[in-house]
C-alpha cells in the first residue's frame, strides 16, 4: 500500500452517488418526455471532436475554456492537441446536420442530453463537467420554431414545479439597430455585445467601463448604456421602435419577428415573456431572436436563440437553425434547495434482502432470490453468512428493503423460510413452497 | 463560407442518429432493469480523472492507450497533461469506494453505464469511444458475489435474445499454480499472462513465440503452452487438480472457489459455464475468479472478475470487490446483424404533424398542436406555410406520423380542421371543436 492516492474527483467535477442519480433521472425523464411530445428526436455525439471543429466557434474566451487532448504515441512529446472535449451541444449538431444532410428530415428536430466540459473557474453551482439538455430545429426560418422551442421549455419547467420564471427575449439584429442608433461604429459592435453580456455581473456602470476599456467612444457609449438601462413594460417593444430614427430593413424585420413570436405564443407562455433589450447572450453564433429563462433571485436556468449561419461553416451553404439549452445542474440545485422533488424518488433501492446464517444455506438463499426476481422484485442476497443476522438486518434497512428472507439450519431442517416484515418488525416461519408468494404480497401491500 | 470544415466525427468515434439511439436505449433499458432487480444501484463518475488516478492501473499497454488532457491557460505551452479520460469504469469505482467509505452500505452494489475512451487502433466493432455496462459489488469475498454477477449478466443476454453464449471461467491463482507447475519463475508470471491473453488472436504457437521473446525459457514455456491447449470437458476441473503436484494453499483455495461458484449457480447458468484454463483477461488488477462471455463465431461480449486489492491502492486498506463489464457496442453490432431488435423500436418519432397553408393559419395550427399534446400525443408543427401541402405531407411520412391536421383559409372560414389519415390516405373536414378528439381516436386506433 505504498502509493495511496487522492480519492477526490478532478477539480470542478462530481461523482453522482445513487441518490444523486435518482434526482437527475427524475428531471431528465420529464425533459425527455416533453421534448418527445414536441416532436424532437434523440441525438448523441462523441465526447471529443477534432480540435478544428470547435476552435473559432465560441469567441476568444470560449477558445481558452476548451479542454484539449494531447496527441498520442510518438506525437505525445510534441505537446500538441488534436482533439478537444465538447464545449456545447450546438456546434456538434451543426456538424451533424452538415454531415448527414441527405439522411435527415428537411426539418431536423433533435434533442440531446449530454455532458459538456468547460475549463471555467469552479464556483457554487458552476462545474467543469455539466449536462445540457438541448433542443434545436434546423431547416426553417419560421418564428413557429422559436415559439415551439419556448413552449417546450416552459412546459418542462412547469412540470418540474417552477412557477416564478420569466422568459427574457431580445433579438441580435435589434441590438445591431440599437448600436447603430447609439452611433457606435460597426467594427465596435462585437466588443459592445461582449461588454453587454456582463451586465448581470457588473451592472450598467461596469458595462460603461468595459466599453471604455475596449475603446468605444462617447457619446455612443453613453447612449448605449442609457438604452440598455431602460426598464421593462408591456408596450416597450412599440415604444422602442418609435424611437429608432435610423432603423433599416433588417432592424424592422427584427421587430416584426419578435411580434410574431409573441402573437403565436399561447397566453401562458406570452405572459412570461419580458422583451429585454439588455439581453446579449454570450455565444457569438446567434443571428436572430435570443432568449433566456430567468428565475428571480436565481438567475438563468438556460437560454437559446436563432443561429442561421453556423451550419454553413461546415456545409458551405447556410441552413437556418434555432434552439434552446436547459442547464440541468442549476435546475437540480434549485429544486433541491426548494424541496421540489417528489417523495417517491427517495424510495429504497431494493424490495427484499435474502440472508443466510450458515454457508450450507447459501444455495437455498440463492434459489429464493431467483424466485423473487421472477416476480420482478428487486432482490439482494447478503453475501456472507452471519449467525445472528444483525449485520444483514442493518444492511437491509440501509438499502430500504421492506422484507427479509432468512435461511439457517432450522429453516432447512423444517423445509421453511423465515420472513421478516422490516416495517412492522414481525417475523414468522412459512413453508418454503409458499415463501416467495408471501414475500411478494408483503412487498406489494405497502 | 471561406473555411468550410470537415464534418466527420473524430477518428474511432461515432454520431448516434435517432434510429441508433432507439436501439441503444432498448438494450440499455433491459440492462438497467435487470441490474436493478439484482439489487444494484446507479453510479456515475466524471469523464476525466486526475491523471495519477488512472496511471499504473492498467499495465504498460493500458497507460499508452489513455487519452490525456493538456494543462490549461499559462500551463498549456508546457505540453503536460494533468487529466485523463476514463479508461474503464472499475478504477473510478475503486476511487469512489475509497472516497465515500462512511456513506456507502457495507456491501456496495453499483451499476454504471457510461462511455470510456481508449486510443486503440479503430477496427470493425472496435471504437475509441464506447459504452460499458458494469456491475460491481464491493465489501465481500463470498463466491455468492461472483454467482450473482454471472446470473445478472446471463439474464440480460437471455432477455436480449441471445441463446448461444458460454461463460468462460478461470481463476488468477489457478493460473499462478499452473505457472508454478510448469516451473516458470514467479518474476516471469506477469509476462506469461500478457502472452496468454493474446491466445485468441495468435493461437498457441503465437503464445509460445511471445513467451520466448519475453525471455521465458524451456521446459516451462513448453509445459505451459501444453497445459493451456487442453480442451474443455465437464470434469476438467477435477482432473486438473489431480495433476498439480506443486499445489499450495492458495492454489487449493482457487479450486475450491471455482467449485463453489459452480455449485451455487442455478442450473441454467451452470450449464453455460466452461472452466477454461486458457482465459487470462488483460487487466492486471484481477486477483481471483475471472470470467468472460463468449459467443461462437463472435468472440467476447464482456468479462469480469474479482479484484481484491484495487480499492486498497486508494484507501490504504483492501476492500474486496468483484464485477463484470458488458460491452454495449459489440452487443448492438451482433443484435443488428442478427435482426434481434423488436419491430416496435422502428416506430415513428411523432404521432401527428400539424400543417398550415398560409401564415394567417399559423396561430390555429399552434393551438391544435397544444390541444393534441395535452392528450400526450407526440406532435410536430410543420413550421412553414405551403399552399399545396406536398412538402408537409412528405415530411409527415418521413417522420412516421399517423395523422396530419391541416389549416388553411377554407378551414378557418368554416370553423373546421382537415384531418388526414396517413395510413389510409383518407382526408375529411371536421368541426374545429371535435378535431383534437378525432385525431386522438385515429392515432390510438392503430
Amino acid at each position: 500500500m505504498a502509493d495511496q492516492q487522492s480519492t477526490k474527483p478532478a477539480r470542478g467535477t462530481r461523482d453522482f452517488l445513487p441518490e444523486d442519480i435518482r434526482r437527475r433521472d427524475y428531471v431528465i425523464g420529464i425533459v425527455r418526455s416533453v421534448y418527445q411530445r414536441y416532436g424532437f428526436e434523440p441525438l448523441e455525439t462523441p465526447a471529443f471532436e477534432n480540435i478544428e471543429t470547435l476552435m473559432g466557434k465560441y469567441g476568444e474566451e470560449g477558445n481558452q475554456l476548451v479542454f484539449k487532448i494531447l496527441r498520442r504515441g510518438e506525437h505525445e512529446k510534441s505537446g500538441e492537441a488534436d482533439l478537444a472535449l465538447r464545449y456545447d451541444l450546438t456546434v456538434p449538431l451543426a456538424r451533424v446536420v452538415a454531415e448527414y444532410q441527405g439522411k435527415l428530415p428537411t426539418i431536423f428536430k433533435r434533442y440531446q442530453i449530454q455532458p459538456v466540459w468547460r475549463a471555467d473557474r469552479p464556483a457554487r453551482g458552476r462545474f467543469r463537467e455539466f449536462y445540457q439538455c438541448d433542443i434545436d430545429a434546423t431547416g426553417s426560418t419560421s418564428p413557429v420554431v422559436e415559439v415551439e422551442v419556448l413552449s417546450a421549455v416552459c412546459e418542462i419547467l412547469e412540470r418540474l414545479g417552477f412557477s416564478d420564471f420569466k422568459i427574457r427575449l431580445n433579438h441580435r439584429r435589434l441590438l445591431t439597430a440599437l448600436l447603430t442608433q447609439a452611433t457606435i461604429a460597426p467594427n465596435h459592435h462585437a466588443d459592445a455585445l461582449i461588454a453587454l453580456d456582463k451586465l448581470d455581473k457588473v451592472g450598467p456602470e461596469g458595462v460603461r467601463q468595459e466599453l471604455e476599456s475596449r475603446g468605444i467612444p462617447d457619446p455612443g457609449r453613453n447612449a448605449f448604456v442609457n438604452w440598455i438601462g431602460a426598464g421593462y413594460s408591456p408596450d416597450f417593444l412599440d415604444r422602442l421602435e418609435d424611437h429608432f430614427t435610423l432603423l433599416d430593413d433588417q432592424g424592422r424585420a427584427a421587430f416584426a419577428n419578435l411580434r410574431s413570436i409573441l402573437t403565436l405564443s399561447t397566453a401562458s407562455v406570452r405572459q412570461r415573456v419580458r422583451f429585454d433589450v439588455s439581453l446579449a447572450r454570450g455565444l457569438s453564433y446567434y443571428t436572430g431572436a435570443i432568449m433566456e429563462i430567468a428565475v428571480e433571485g436565481i438567475g438563468s436556468l438556460g437560454g437559446g436563440g436563432r443561429y442561421d449561419n453556423l451550419v454553413g461553416m461546415f456545409l458551405g451553404r447556410d441552413v437556418p437553425a434555432c434552439g434552446f439549452s436547459l442547464g440541468l445542474e442549476r435546475i437540480i440545485v434549485v429544486m433541491t434547495e426548494r424541496n421540489m422533488f417528489p417523495a417517491t424518488i427517495a424510495q429504497g433501492a431494493v424490495d427484499v434482502v435474502v440472508a443466510f446464517l450458515d454457508d450450507e444455506s447459501r444455495g437455498e438463499a440463492m434459489k429464493m432470490a431467483a424466485e423473487l426476481r421472477q416476480q420482478q422484485l428487486r432482490v439482494d442476497v447478503f453475501p456472507d453468512a452471519s449467525r445472528k443476522f444483525e449485520k444483514p438486518l442493518k444492511y437491509a434497512s440501509a438499502r430500504g428493503a421492506k422484507a427479509m428472507a432468512i435461511f439457517g439450519e432450522n429453516e432447512r431442517a423444517r423445509g421453511e423460510a423465515s420472513i421478516r416484515n422490516l416495517t412492522t418488525r414481525e417475523q414468522q416461519s412459512v413453508p418454503r413452497s409458499e415463501a416467495a408468494a408471501r414475500i411478494g404480497q408483503l412487498v406489494n401491500a405497502e
